[in-house]
């Protein structure tokens, strides 16, 4: 299958397919997926590619001092503010092929095809290699673009410390990835931002590409319902104080909330412990967590509302307390308008089927949003699978999303 | 408030307190229960203690291979089979000062009353401290009694390690308690066991005596629900297979099955653990544990086959697959109408108003049950606490069951 196109412009699918491929072996695990930690030797590795690949465009490379790498090709007028693409090359421990990378190596092959055609656009170009987007060495996630966008100082980013101690900045020094740019000092007119859904919706309903016009919000909470322990054997059911009983019914009535708030409401208990977890004494105490989410900063807040009624109703019925404690409330993100028209337009250009997607993942396009116009094409992922060696995403799905990546660019630089 | 009496025969409520208070001290806490683990050095000075105050009383101490200790007091005619009364001396790790004490103890006291009044019994009367009841160092529970009733062979119960590689029959001769004589081979007319209730049913109705008629059937299960793990943010409801939203609502149907059986039945998930265990990750798999339990076992039947249906439809509706294990299954026993009615007598006679119970916890009880006519009488404990340090019983609710102790064995005696 052909390529999309659009005039003379056409991403190579095959060339998109075999980066994809042959830098996935940077940090490759035998299941087929990658384990490229931030900052590690391995992404030292596939930054030098890129900073490579990139120079050989004629991109110059800016680094900033939290490690972001950022390929800037020239356009017509200096003055104007680069329109950014861009994702992130760290991985998960067990990570996969697709997520971060097809933005990076899609916003590269989108470089490729305008220096092979040699069009010149308007702005300049830029194409972003976030650091730490992962978070799973240095937690939390997307830490090079929250210091990009001011969420976090530099200072704080460089003191987090990995499982061994190594701290962030340490990391950084140590690969040779710390620039002199101020993050955030390299300001961009629009940032776009090509990845895998992570979710099963594209895939369920056969459409190639996801318009996404913002992420979530999401809110996190520990739950911990207290009644009384006593024996399974000697205690008749009307004089229990079961606080598993108490956690059955509100983790039914959770669930319910979420469905209530269709078709984007969502709620999961990841986490759950009974104590003193024995067969055979009924549980004294539950403790689990709660994760909130939706796109809509007012409608998460009424779930969390009935959230916190429907545990405390719970533990009284059991003649228990609940206490719920919030430890993470990260409020919602709405794209911009224009950036999200340029990416539906350039897929109904295409002829490709989209729908409108809200993110239920963070990404860095969460944070950008913060700075500048922004917003994200999603392209299928198999069911619905990532944060998995088996992760996975066809070379036309790929394809798509790039070319979708390359219109919107052009038409939001002809703006 | 004095003890009740029968006739001339009323125990010593103040001794058989200050008894229970000051054997308390051996393996005693500072919080006020008992650390005493079968064969340990405190169990081998509590032994040796109950060995002296029998043997001045004029018993004599049979010791067998198992370690069970039975004192025998003679009575009239010695080629009748002895009346026996018993339960044990040795604690749960963190245990309290009355369960399976007040059983010896209060037996000690009955024939220290008979031989101050120079009472002559028909049989002659026995008292049995039986080896490792709780099971805490040497699982499963009530082994003494179990190998008396030839449940376990004694190569079996000898054959039992602790947590540190010790058998039990190591422990057994290295506090010089491994006599000679044959489990089983002493038989009894009858065995009465005294012991605190260990739920909160008498404390609740305000009654000072259980007429205790059997122990309740129990059956435990292992259960594992497999859906599919995915992402709590990307993963909209409608798509999800959630082992947690199945798990909860098996476990309100698992409740609402024991509420159908009451007032005997009883349901109790214990343990119950998410996997992966991740706050942003829906449990692709849950595991818990099911405790069922009721005193009919063809009720009890009735409540198993109910679970596994309800687990399994719970899972189906989430698309997902049940695995249920049962690994234990401990049929219901029924006391002897005999020995029942003698302690329902005693304490109607004794003016001490009683309700019929079945005991939810096991007892040596249940084993003699196999072998030989047997009752127990239970008295109230507060709150239901057992197992526990501050597990407690008056002065006065000890005396009166050990009071219809002696009744019910005189009266047996004398049929």
């Amino acid at each position: 299958m052909p390529s999309p196109t659009i005039g003379n412009l056409t991403i190579d699918s095959r060339r998109l397919w075999d980066m994809l491929m042959d830098t996935a072996k940077i940090g490759g695990t035998p299941k087929g997926g990658i384990k490229r930690l931030t900052l590690t030797d391995e992404d030292r590795q596939i930054r030098d590619w890129f900073k490579t690949e990139c120079e050989a465009l004629g991109c110059t490379i800016h680094i900033d001092t939290v490690g972001n790498m950022t390929a800037i090709r020239p356009g017509k007028d200096a003055s104007l503010k680069p329109i950014a693409m861009g994702s992130h090359l760290d991985t998960q421990p067990t990570g996969g092929k697709f997520d971060g990378c097809l933005g990076v190596i899609g916003g590269l092959e989108v470089l490729k095809t305008l220096h092979q055609a040699g069009y010149e656009t308007n702005h300049p170009i830029a194409l972003v290699n976030w650091t730490d987007e992962e978070g799973s060495r240095f937690s939390p996630a997307m830490v090079g673009s929250g210091v990009y966008a001011g969420t976090f100082t530099q200072a704080h980013a460089d003191a987090i410390k990995d499982r061994d101690g190594v701290t962030l900045g340490e990391a950084l020094d140590a690969i040779g990835y710390r620039g002199k740019v101020a993050p955030g000092s390299l300001e961009f007119a629009a940032y776009f931002e090509l990845h895998i859904e992570q979710g099963p919706i594209l895939e369920e309903e056969k459409l190639p590409i996801g318009v996404v016009k913002g992420v979530q919000g999401m809110r996190w909470f520990n739950v911990s319902i207290t009644c009384r322990e006593s024996h399974a054997g000697t205690t008749p059911m009307p004089y229990r104080r079961d606080a598993l009983a108490a956690f059955a019914e509100a983790a039914v009535a959770l669930r319910q909330i979420a469905l209530d708030h269709a078709p984007y409401g969502l709620a999961t208990i990841g986490i759950v412990e009974a104590k003193p977890a024995s067969i055979n004494i009924i549980p004294g105490q539950i403790d689990f967590t709660l994760d909130l989410r939706h796109p809509d900063a007012s409608q998460l807040q009424t779930m969390k509302v009935k959230a916190l009624t429907v545990i405390e109703k719970a533990a009284e019925r059991h003649h228990g307390t609940a206490v719920v404690s919030e430890f993470w409330d990260s409020p919602p993100v709405v794209f911009d308008a224009g950036c999200v028209a340029a990416v539906k337009a350039a897929a109904d250009k295409l002829g490709l089927p989209t729908r409108d997607m809200v993110s239920g993942a963070g990404h860095d396009a969460a944070y950008t949003a913060r700075v500048c116009p922004t917003a994200m094409i999603f392209v299928p992922c198999k069911d619905g699978l990532s944060h998995n060696e088996e992760e996975s995403s066809t070379q036309d799905e790929c394809a798509n999303g790039t070319q979708v990546l390359l219109e919107a660019l052009i038409a939001y630089d002809a703006r």
